[in-house]
């Protein structure tokens, strides 16, 4: 279903951050590292509706993200791919899930009245790895 | 002399690694962590010439990099800039010095004959950060 090695699917379920390279308004690179799920199919990850990332992905749905495994130095695995589609987040459930992973929190601490959070669903197209 | 912010000149100081965001042959993002050196001015990296983030950076020398404290999780600083020049290493004193601070070794241990390293010098020309 993947295009993800098996022995580089340690890496994604790890508490490491991925770092996102994506296009910015005058095609520019930019990277920004964000705390992701994978549901053994698609990377996921949260933004709200104000970040420069969401609005870069709208406009250009490719992406890459890497990943180092947090207990060696060396090893990285990099996916390329697109955005496959974006959910609504209303409830908070993703975000809270995303606390819970990197937190060990039952809800998000810092959520701001008024931000409209998205889930970004990124299909795997391409990968890299190293170690 | 730079952009970066003073009170994030620690993660530049850090044993974080970098990843750096570059642009693919088909206008893609494309993302690596590096390990990066800090000469006050600019960020510094090694490659060798056959690398594809070197063929990117000849064609587009834009790039972004974020880096994370090895700290503190949620706190990071994003460099945004152009590559300002190519250095030959023909001697590998780059890449050793990066081997001595990443690994505490004197030489970096798995050079291969005929490659050729490069350093890559990146001007920082616009910064974010969270933390």
């Amino acid at each position: 279903m993947t295009t993800v090695p098996e022995q580089y699917k340690d890496i994604l379920n790890s508490k490491s951050v991925a770092h996102i390279a994506t296009i910015g308004p005058k095609g520019e690179p930019q990277s920004t590292p964000v705390w992701f799920g994978w549901d053994g199919e698609h990377i996921l990850f949260s933004l709200t509706k104000g970040r420069q990332k969401y609005h870069n992905l709208i406009r250009d749905p490719q992406i890459a993200l890497s990943i180092t495994d947090p207990k060696e130095i060396h090893r990285y695995l990099e996916i390329r791919g697109t955005v496959e589609r974006i959910d609504e987040d209303p409830n908070l459930d993703f975000i809270n899930s995303m606390a819970n992973k990197y937190l060990g929190l039952e809800k998000y601490p810092w959520d701001q009245s008024g931000d409209e959070r998205v889930v970004i669903v990124v299909k795997p197209e391409h990968t890299t790895h190293q170690g």
